[in-house]
């Protein structure tokens, strides 16, 4: 039999996905369980968005332009125009997801070897990217003492080499929820201009925004060839199975080289293009409501979670995620064990260790990440399980 | 400004995407251009399929699970089990086009610097593929005059160095339509199990064989655990737009392995996996009119062109392409123009120069590449625009 490759060996497993089997079986026993473990939201599709796909009427299901729909590529800049970011249709390649953006951004930008230098804890799926790429990630490790505020920019220049070719950063962050400043956006400015990097922003939770001002990397004066924005519908639309999302930037050179990984994959899906065309209609009070919705979770779940004693959770500025250190020896063990192990009244909660969001092994060993995307009933009943579980918790420090 | 990598640099543009900023001008001058040149199909997509996704009532757009919807994997073994192919849902991972499962067959099989022997002329946008896996196709040259057949064993065993991990076939075959015999894929089968390779088999053109028996590499016995089929829905089913495909094999080592990619990049697109579904369970005679459809624009095709003085073309038996010598120079400078400058009844063609499938630099320059995908009126206009090109073109030979 022919042997798998090297790269198929170390290519990373989701480490969110690793504990469904436990979950199965918790559920199988009749336990309840509190799905704070992944980013897929419950809030419904706007109807408009699936009725525009609904209501479509052409006949042939047709390959797309390489770069996705021009109709819908110019609708976008009007969206894009909405948080004062200026870009031309022809700066926007449409993607299969936010993932496959980012596969194009490290192919294009970056060598087999080369190094992206980003803070950790970072989105765990990075990592298969980068195996994909044959390219390396490098940490610099934010603090949750610090509620994940950007690190100082000595720590970025201390790992910058000959190979470095890139910063990434997830604008509000996955998996802290941390929202970039003004003020740290120019520092990753200045760093990229004086080593000649690009500047990789993952801005797949812009509109959940919810302390303070969201910036774009792309509103960055004077490094307009340097960034690139990998953007999806996903998060914002709760129409993360339609796979659309948006390569971005105002580089000429770069775009004519994504163009060719965009060719030899033909086109985005075009169902999806229909409906995220439509979603860019959507009236402006549309995020209103569903970010009132996820700030009031966010506030629900960061009080009770630092309520319970032994328990620290920064409050995060955006996204709908929040990482908690939890008085634990091990979040690997005690997310299995929650599941394996424990209930209370028949319920239980499934989170996601946070070792899988650092690269520095080691860190996070105290950490886990809720993402808000349950109702606050089942919030609240999921940190009345928490709380009960910590005490029960045989590991507990 | 950072550079683009050398990765960016050296991925190859579609060669058959180049010529159409000429066609487009030739369009401005008021010139009708049959196009010839690509593979999109003129068919309508199936009602019910499309019908499928514009009746769903889901109300939120979720992820599927990373190996493509259960109940859709699960009526796929029933369609493959019509051709006597007998694989379990567990087999199949649902992708993003064909193109997708390809790039994970390169990726979990190949490591960098490993080699994929594959006959030439072949899809083009292997290429780009190979370039991303950052992997080398070594071309065996198939012959026009032989009809495309497969090369003999030894060509084969010739190209075989200790980095050669896999052979890579299509079949039916793009470009040529070339379709292979159950002996043919027998000796594929020898070199495989001698050599220890994978066998990639891009099945893309199952339904569309018209002379002889299509044989899929999952039924050559003693071979499962070296066999990867590629495949999709997007000519089957006029969806090229769906952009669902599929990777199958029964070898479980490798779908582990392809699984952690597909969990990357976390699932394949929605709305299309419940068109893909209800394709299905189109009535078995579905194909039994467009095979009919396709069989005589071939029929009428490869006649005509065959009856222009110094123009060969062998009869393609699969697939909707077929290939032709013709008497000229060099078929890019003549696919350009019979754009640019060649005009008959304020007509023209448009045309694939086959260069662009071959890896040996210096072959195909008097070959082109005919998709019939137009309807029968119009591929005879457009022969009777070739036949007068061919008579005015200066490089005629």
């Amino acid at each position: 039999m022919p042997n798998i490759s090297h790269r198929g060996q170390i290519m990373p497993a989701s480490p969110i996905r690793k504990l469904v089997p436990f979950a199965e079986a918790a559920k199988k026993k009749g336990i309840t369980v509190y799905h704070l473990n992944i980013g897929q939201p419950d809030i419904e599709t706007p109807a408009p968005v699936l009725e525009a796909v609904r209501k479509s009427d052409f006949k042939i299901l047709e390959y797309s332009h390489s770069a996705g729909n021009e109709s819908y590529r110019r609708k976008l800049t009007t969206y894009y125009s909405k948080f004062g970011i200026t870009v031309d249709h022809t700066e926007i390649i449409v993607t299969t997801g936010g993932s496959e953006a980012i596969i194009f951004g490290f192919m294009a930008c970056l060598d087999p070897g080369d190094e992206i230098i980003v803070p950790e804890p970072f989105y765990a799926n990075y990592n298969g990217f980068a195996t994909e790429a044959d390219i390396r990630l490098v940490p610099v490790t934010s603090s949750i003492d610090t509620g994940f505020a950007l690190p100082p920019i000595e720590e970025f220049e201390k790992k910058i080499t000959p190979k470095t070719k890139a910063i990434l950063i997830c604008n509000p962050n996955n998996p802290t929820g941390y929202l970039y400043s003004g003020a740290e956006l120019n520092v990753l400015k200045n760093i990229c201009l004086k080593h000649n990097l690009f500047l990789f922003s993952d801005e797949a939770y812009r509109e959940f925004s919810y302390d303070g001002e969201n910036i774009s990397a792309l509103q960055i004066e004077g490094l307009e060839n340097h960034v690139v924005v990998f953007d999806t519908i996903s998060k914002r639309y709760s129409a993360c199975g339609g796979r659309i999302g948006a390569f971005v930037t105002h580089n000429r050179g770069l775009l004519d080289s994504v163009m060719k990984f965009a060719q030899a994959r033909l086109s985005p899906p075009s169902f999806a293009q229909i409906a995220a065309e439509a979603a860019v209609d959507l009236p402006d009070n549309y995020f209103d409501s569903i970010k009132a919705e996820y700030q009031s979770r966010r506030d629900l779940l960061v009080t009770r979670l630092n309520t319970i004693p032994g328990v620290f959770c920064p409050n995060p500025g955006g996204a709908f995620y929040a990482m908690a250190r939890l008085p634990i020896d091990d979040a690997d063990k005690f997310c299995q064990w929650l599941l394996e192990e424990f209930s209370y009244e028949q319920q239980t909660v499934m989170l996601s260790p946070a070792t899988g969001f650092y690269a520095t092994p080691g860190l996070g060993r105290q950490e886990v990440r809720f993402a808000y995307v349950i109702n606050r009933e089942n919030i609240a009943k999921a940190m009345e399980c928490l709380a009960k579980a910590l005490e029960a918790y045989p590991g507990r420090q």
